[in-house]
């Protein structure tokens, strides 16, 4: 499994032109369809912040025009407009070459607690941003939590970001990733960490909440039981001593060391702790390794000579 | 083949709240538990008219602060909208039954061809409605076709849409439909008639058009090679003279008769032509018969008691 970094659709500094996006995801088809003619039969997934994020932003400054759509409606709608870039990028890429295979992506909803902490203390921003006054407002009306940005001044929306507990179509991709006669398919799946639901009687009913990307990977990849999972990102490997003169790469850990790293305060909160608990809990659920690095530097990670790899311990 | 009627998920009338549109969905989801319960192995198309309009519309609103995204593009939003709709009101009401299926919703590309004559003619008004100066500069500057709607006033733009020849998915979707470990999926394909693409080298490309529902879900029908095709729409049948004094319904047609019937006119062009076209051209490739009725009266039509019913020649 290929969980795709940010940057595969939208790099740093670039803003959300669908031409721009196009070509990001045509480069990530090259690495994927590198990966398949290497033998994997791989399963996909992406991030969504920025798409969701304009999203929003689209919802919230039309909404004299158009009544709004809550935020896993909007997870749903990135999930259709990045699944749409990768399916055609991987697909014109792999008829390229003459892979016999396609992309194929199906909406996927991932379930959290409705006990989660999370949705006592909403920590992640999203959409635009606001006056006082307009958060005052937004606070009143819709029950928004605000938080104020002081970086770029204004008020933004805060929403919960619980953990995956399971993916509601797991059973079902289970069986079709692992069914012999579908091995033609490359499934996207997941996108944005999954569509946020909580159970409901014998049901789901979404939430206004965001998922993590790579936490959300590590559930579908052992929901599924494939081997390895690869977690694509902005920087080579993980590092140890980030930001200090001892700063230095992390070739490979076991999980009880990344456990110590982890508990030591070694990686930040919102970037690289998601994807060190993600290696850690995928391993330890019986999955063979966990490789975190970039996309320019996959290859290499896979024989053992860049990244980060978590192996089980000895 | 179920292709759902557009008021399957908003009523005319109403405006696009997302609850309103669950709730819905939810009736939608009865009756197609309703034919799950009776044996049926289904897979479920639908509309996207309002949804998409508001996707456009919230672009075009938000087009200083978003870049705005091609149609093609929120045709895609608008299958993730609405297939998570579709999708979570399905599974719940098969929860709540102890129906052992899962609704699953793929996203589809419906291949269009370059030479279709509608890019010469686009015809079908899409997006918000602007003055004559707006109209002039957006035809200028984003080569968008614009007509002015008499009825309303003001300026919309006009997008072509070319007839459906083949779903970019659908050998895929044959081979799961049709393998028997998969049983367990209702399969939701081709929202809005697919995203529109054309063939580009050996791959595709995305087109700015709309694809007509009910002729796009003949193509998937066709392509799966299911036995029979339910048209759903806001009509319990078809009428003959509609209109006049001699208006009746018509309970069943032969290809042969339906075809007379095109010809001499009998149907509304953006209305019961398409459905009429895709019933005829379904049993003229194949299958078993096509209904075209209300949600409503589904069941009555079954049975033959209502709706319109199309057969194959004696």
């Amino acid at each position: 499994m290929v969980a795709l970094g940010g940057n595969a659709i939208l790099k740093a500094g670039q803003r959300g032109e669908f031409e721009l996006q196009i070509e990001n995801t045509r480069e990530a088809a090259k690495i994927i369809a590198n990966l398949v003619e290497k033998g994997y039969h791989l399963v996909v997934t992406h991030g969504n912040g920025p798409q969701v994020g304009d999203i929003l932003l689209q919802n919230e400054t039309a909404v004299k025009a158009v009544p709004p759509s809550p935020l896993d409606a909007c997870v749903a709608e990135s999930q259709g407009l990045i699944g749409y870039m990768l399916i055609q990028s991987m697909d014109n890429e792999f008829r390229k070459r003459n892979i016999g295979m396609q992309a194929l992506c199906v909406l996927t909803r991932t379930i959290v607690s409705a006990d989660d902490p999370a949705f006592e203390n909403p920590s992640k921003p999203v959409g635009g941003y606001y006056s006082g006054e307009e958060s005052r407002k937004l606070k009143k009306e819709k029950k928004w939590k605000m938080v104020q940005d002081s970086a770029r001044g204004g008020y933004r929306r805060v929403v919960p970001s619980p953990v995956p507990v399971a993916i509601a179509e797991g059973e079902l991709l289970k069986t079709f990733f692992h069914s012999s006669e579908n091995r033609r398919e490359i499934l996207i799946v997941s996108g944005g960490g999954g569509i946020p639901v909580i159970r409901k009687g014998k049901g789901y009913r979404g939430v206004e909440a965001v998922i993590d990307k790579d936490l959300a990977a590590q559930v579908v990849a052992t929901s599924l039981g494939v081997d390895e999972l690869f977690i694509l990102t902005d920087v080579d490997s993980v590092f140890l001593d980030f930001g200090t003169e001892k700063q230095h790469p992390l070739r490979s850990a076991t999980v009880d060391e990344m456990k110590r790293h982890i508990s030591e305060g070694q990686f930040g909160r919102g970037s690289m702790l998601p994807k060190a608990e993600a290696a850690v809990k995928f391993v330890q659920m019986g999955g063979k390794r966990a490789v975190i690095t970039s996309q320019e530097k996959m290859f290499d990670a896979l024989d053992g000579k860049d990244g980060t790899t978590i192996f089980e311990n000895d």
